[in-house]
């Protein structure tokens, strides 16, 4: 998987840190839910030391600059993402199963976990017209979110769920945007209906990418639609 | 069509309009350039009356407020768009041709039209948490847009071009979500490929839109896919 941080930043990692990568780790957190209430753009080292109650120039060592601060931002979201998103899908079993649970994962996070909204979406739009590091940052991240994606699709077609002719980078593409529909429908347009409609648009998603076969949609179990996963997917 | 001021908003009526309304329409496409960049959130009077060379108070007079000028912008864009995108695409014959008319203007809107992207997509991510005025214009606006897509893809239906079970509301959700990929790939992730990929999945959801029958996709001329439209689209 190539999501930052997955492999190294485990809870065991997270004990052995100094106390300077704790007071870093808890800066980020306030810093985070304070982005995506004003943008990562929003963010200023004073506000900020304001809300955490501590000097600024204190904040500045621990950054060096309001533009450290903001892409370290930009990290420790794309780690949360991780951590709640990826993670649990990578303890399912390879396929079709996997890629649900992500589906799941990401959808309940999308609609429990950010009552601000994701941080993410809000700032792909908020600087992908604005060159510099911070664009360069969340551009990266996307791509290697892109790539965990299209990992997790291309398993379908190892296991053989999905056809060997799949193209992985559009489904994945495709994918991802059914979820920012969701979240656009879900979020401004209070659609009752966004989840289900989402999970019937993933689910013709998967269909389309079967193996053509006595088999292509509503397939009884052994081909990783087993019923819970597609009671919940 | 549902779209607000497509009907009213001709260069018939452009022409009668008043001194006033005139400056008001300047002060709005000035206002709506700068929202773009800064966020219907980061206008201020002010710094707009900096901008358009002209007093505080003699905006203030047009609009009366900040949140009435936020809001007065919304529907300037929203005219915008319905004047780019919807209004040439309902030159064109109902069904397959029209839809695929509103995807080539929406592509090269999105693509050529808006070098700091589009204002709605960006406040909708900006403003879909902060209940009020602004928010509730927004959602009106997109579900008014949803409404004409809504009747376009309908059109297909009732042409015969598209299958007469057609959920045309999913269909609609799914080709905005395709829409909204479409934009994120092209903007934020500088993708050369974004396009010719987005363009293939919107080909794909209006061929599982058909009917069943003998020409599932890549059918030839008679059912609304002319060569120069496919080629198009």
């Amino acid at each position: 998987m190539g999501f930052p941080g997955v492999s190294i930043q485990t809870p065991v990692a997270a004990t052995r840190r100094t106390k300077g990568q704790r007071t870093r780790d808890a800066i980020l957190g306030v810093a985070v839910e304070r982005a995506v209430r004003v943008g990562v753009g929003g963010l200023t080292l004073g506000d900020l030391a304001t809300e955490l109650g501590m000097s600024k120039s204190g904040l500045y060592a621990h950054f060096g600059s309001i533009e450290a601060l903001q892409v370290a931002v930009l990290d420790h979201a794309g780690l949360n993402f991780a951590e709640r998103v990826i993670v649990p899908a990578l303890g399912r079993p390879r396929g079709e199963r996997r890629l649900r649970a992500l589906a799941d994962a990401w959808i309940l996070t999308c609609r429990d976990g950010e009552p601000n909204g994701c941080l993410f979406v809000k700032s792909s739009t908020e600087f992908d017209g604005r060159p510099g590091p911070i664009r360069d940052r969340l551009q990266a991240l996307h791509l290697q979110f892109h790539d965990s994606l299209t990992r997790v699709v291309g398993g379908g077609v190892t296991t053989g769920e999905f056809d060997p002719g799949l193209d992985v980078d559009r489904f994945a593409h495709d994918w991802y945007a059914l979820m920012l529909g969701f979240y656009h429908a879900h979020r401004l347009l209070d659609d009752p209906l966004a989840e289900a409609r989402a999970r019937t648009s993933l689910d013709r998603l998967v269909d389309a990418a079967r193996p053509p076969g006595p088999t292509p949609s509503g397939s009884p179990a052994g081909n990783g639609t087993d019923d819970p996963a597609g009671d919940q997917a």
